[in-house]
C-alpha cells in the first residue's frame, strides 16, 4: 500500500530495471531460492505489485511463477476430463548437445537453459517427454505467466470463429465494436488486426528509457499490472485504453508488434460470443483437452481479461496445447481445431511485410493470426521474457519454456533460444533420416 | 484506479452501506442478473475492488461468487484423487417444510433460502445429497468467498499440530511468533487465541457507523481486501497489523469474537511449519480429500494469507470437510483428522464464558478451536454474510452455505438460519426414531 517516490521511478521503468545495473546476477544465483525471496512469514524481501516491484529483475524469478498471487485472475477450469497422459523417454543426452548461438559463441543446451534464465521447458518429440526441467520458482504443478503466449491462443479462437463463420476477417473492426470507431482500430480490419498490420500510435517498447510514462506502462496500468502513480488520468481497463488508442499511419503496412492488436481481437471475440475469453479458453481447451491444471487469466479492475499477455498456465498444458496444433486438431478423442482452423493457422504470413521488422532467427518469418513463422515451417507463440511455444512439425517436436530472463524483448533471447532449438530439432530428427 | 470521494466514504462503510438504505432489494430481485451486474464487455455496472464497490450491496451478490477476480489468491490444488463421489438421494419435500423464525414469523425452508439471500447450498443427510440449490451468482462447478468459515479450518490445523506434539496450546503466542511481544497478543496463550478469549484492542463491528475508518476497514486495508485511502499511514499487511494491535483487558475472560486471533493463529501454524497456509489447507485436505475443485486464500500485497477470512472455495467441498468430520475424521480412504483431533474439535468451549456474547440460536453453546458450539452438540464454522459448515450429528446431516445477506453479522442471519436447520434435522431425523 506504501508508495514511495522509489517505487514511483521503478514503475515508471517497468520490465527494464535489468538495463539500469549491469550485469544482471545469474540464473542460479537469482533464483527466489538463493536471494531468499519470499520467505519467512511475513517474507524478509518481498515482492509486490503495490510498488512495482514485482517487475524489476531478479523479483521476476519469483513474481513470474506466482502470478496469481499478485493480481486478480479469472478461473480457466481444467473440468473432470482424466489426465491427457504424456508419455516419457527421457533423453539424457540432450544437456551436452552444443550449437552456436547467432552471436557465434558455441554453447551447451544446458548452458542455454541458464543464459535464457528458464524456469521450466519440456521437450516433446513425436508426442512423448524426451526432455522436462524446472529452475528458478517454477515447480512441475505450478502456473507461470505466458505473457504475449496468450496471444496465439487469442489469434486460435479468432481463427476457430472464421472457421465457424461467426467473424468475417475482412470487416472493419468498428462494425464489432462501436467503441472503436473513432480510435485508431476503427477502419482496420480484424485481419490486419490479427497479423499486426495497423497503424496505430503506441509503441511497443519495454526499455523504459525516458522520465515520462511509456504506452507500455500506461497500458500496464490500464490492464491492472501496475497501480496508477497518485492523480493519473489515464484511461480506466484495459477497452478504454484501446479506445484511446489513435491512429498513426495507414494499415495493412508492415508488420508491427503491438499488444494492443490482440486486446482488441479479445474484445471482438468477446462481443460475438457473448462469453468472456476465460470461459472461451476453458470450454474450447481447459476442458476439453485433459489438462494437468487449471489455468487462469489475469483481469483488470473491469473485470477484462489481458488478451495480450495474461494467461496463467501450466507448462506441460501448453505443451499440450502444441502436440495439439502439430498433430493436427485432434486431442483426447476430440477435434479441438478443425482442419481449416490448422491450416489457417499453419499459413505463414506477408514475409515481405515482416522482413522490415528483422527479428533475430526469424529471417524469412512472418506473423499472422498472432503466431510467428519460420522460414522451415515451425510456428511459434512468443511472450517476453523468453515465454514460449515452439512447435516443430519437420522435426516432430513441441517445446513449451518459461522463463524470466532480464530483458524483456524475445530479440534478446531468441540469439540463444532459436539456434538451441534448431540444434535439438536435428539432434532428434535428423536430416538424413526424415 | 480511480478514486473518487463517494468511493473512499464507502470504504469508510466497508460491509455495511445496506443498513443506509432500507429496504435493501430481496434475494431474487438482487440477483447479478436481474441487475446485469458485470454483464458486458466491458460491464456497464461493475463491480470493483479500488473503489470498494465490491463491498456494497448489491455489488456482494456478485463479487462473493467472484472473489478471485477481484483480489490476489494463492490456489489451493485439489491434486490428482479422483473426486469422492457424493451420492444424491433429491428431497423434493424440503422445500415445503414449516418453521418459525426465532422472531416467531412461520415461514418455509424455501423462504428461508430467500430470506438469508443464499447463493447455494447443499445438504448431506447420512452422508447422502438430499438438497442442493444455487442462486445468484454462484454455479455448482464455481467458487466463493468462505469469510470465516476459514478460521474453522485454521483451528483444525492448530488442533492437528497440537495433536502432532507440535503445537503447545499453553504457551504464549510470542514465544512462537515474537514480533507479537509488544502488542496485545503476546501474553496471551495459543488456547486463549483459538477460544477468542484474548483481551484485545479490536472492535469487530461491521457497522460502519462514524466517519472514522473503524477497525474491521483497517483490517481489510491491510489484508488487500480495500484500497488504502490516499495518505493514509496504517500497518503494511495482515502480520503487521497484528502487531499494531494493543491489549484492552486479561486474556481468558469471556469470549469475544476478533478475527486477528484467526489470523495470529495463522501465523504462529506458518512459523512451525514453515509453510505457507495454503500449502498446509493444500497439502492436509485439498488434495488428499477427492475434492472436486481447487480453492484458493486470499493473500494481501506480502503474499500473506488471510487466516481470518480468505479461504475461496467451493460448496460441495465445504460440504466434504464437515462430512469428513461427522464420519469420524476418515475420508477417501485415508485418516485426514486423527481421533483425538476430531475429539479436540468435537469437545466444546466455556459455556459460561460464551454466554455473554448472547448469540441469536446458540443459547447454552459455546465458542472453541474456532468453531461455533451449540447445546444440542451441533458445531458451526460461520462466516460474515451466511456462510457456513453446519454439523448435526444427531441428525446424521451436514450443510454448507454460501450467501450474500446485505447484513454482515450472523446475528442478523441466524434468526433464520438456525430453526431452519434445527426445523429440517427433525425432518430427516425424527427424534422418536433416533
Amino acid at each position: 500500500m506504501i508508495r514511495t517516490a522509489a517505487a514511483l521511478l521503478l514503475l515508471a521503468a517497468t520490465a527494464a530495471p535489468a538495463a539500469a545495473q549491469s550485469p544482471p546476477l545469474g540464473a542460479a544465483e537469482s533464483t527466489p531460492g538463493a536471494l531468499g525471496l519470499m520467505q519467512g512469514f511475513p517474507p524478509t524481501r518481498a515482492v509486490r505489485w503495490d510498488d512495482a516491484s514485482m517487475w524489476a529483475f531478479p523479483n521476476t524469478r519469483w513474481a513470474f511463477s506466482h502470478w496469481r498471487e499478485l493480481v486478480p485472475t479469472a478461473a480457466i477450469r481444467r473440468g473432470r476430463e482424466p489426465v491427457t497422459v504424456l508419455t516419457r523417454k527421457d533423453r539424457l543426452d540432450i544437456d551436452q548437445l552444443r550449437f552456436k548461438t547467432l552471436r557465434g559463441t558455441e554453447i551447451s543446451w544446458a548452458d542455454a537453459l541458464g543464459l535464457t534464465y528458464t524456469d521450466g521447458i519440456v521437450v516433446l518429440h513425436k508426442g512423448r517427454i524426451v526432455y522436462e526441467r524446472y529452475f528458478g520458482g517454477l515447480e512441475p504443478t505450478g502456473s507461470h505467466i505466458a505473457f504475449s503466449v496468450t496471444k496465439s491462443f487469442i489469434g486460435t479462437l479468432a481463427e476457430m470463429l472464421i472457421d465457424e463463420g461467426r467473424l468475417d476477417p475482412n470487416r472493419p473492426m468498428a462494425s464489432y465494436v462501436p467503441e472503436l470507431a473513432n480510435s485508431g482500430f476503427g477502419n482496420a480490419t480484424v485481419r490486419q488486426v490479427m497479423d499486426m498490420r495497423t497503424g496505430l500510435a503506441f509503441d511497443e517498447d519495454y526499455s523504459g528509457r525516458g522520465t515520462a510514462l511509456t504506452d507500455v506502462t500506461r497500458m500496464g496500468i490500464a490492464g491492472g499490472s501496475a497501480p496508477a502513480p497518485a492523480g493519473y488520468k489515464g484511461p480506466d481497463g484495459s477497452y478504454a485504453f484501446l479506445a484511446s488508442i489513435a491512429a498513426n499511419g495507414a494499415h495493412g503496412g508492415d508488420f508491427a508488434y503491438r499488444t494492443p492488436n490482440a486486446q482488441a481481437l479479445g474484445w471482438v471475440i468477446e462481443r460475438i460470443t457473448g462469453q468472456p475469453i476465460a470461459k472461451l479458453l476453458e470450454s474450447r481447451f481447459w476442458a476439453k483437452m485433459g489438462m494437468e491444471e487449471d489455468a487462469a487469466i489475469q483481469v483488470d479492475r473491469l473485470g477484462t481479461a489481458s488478451s495480450g499477455g495474461g494467461l496463467v498456465a501450466n507448462l506441460r498444458d501448453l505443451a499440450r496445447f502444441g502436440e495439439m496444433i502439430r498433430t493436427g486438431g485432434r486431442w483426447n478423442g476430440q477435434t479441438i481445431l478443425s482442419r481449416r482452423t490448422i491450416e489457417a493457422i499453419r499459413v505463414p504470413g506477408d514475409v515481405a511485410a515482416f522482413a522490415s521488422a528483422r527479428y533475430p532467427g526469424l529471417d524469412g518469418g512472418s506473423y499472422a493470426s498472432q503466431w510467428w513463422h519460420r522460414a522451415g515451417g515451425q510456428i511459434m507463440a512468443m511472450g517476453v521474457h523468453g515465454q514460449g511455444i515452439y512447435i516443430d512439425p519437420r522435426a516432430e517436436m513441441v517445446i513449451a519454456r518459461f522463463a524470466s530472463h532480464p530483458t524483456a524483448t524475445n530479440r534478446a533471447i531468441n540469439p540463444v533460444t532459436i539456434p538451441a532449438y534448431d540444434a535439438l530439432g536435428e539432434f532428434l530428427s535428423p536430416r538424413e533420416v526424415r
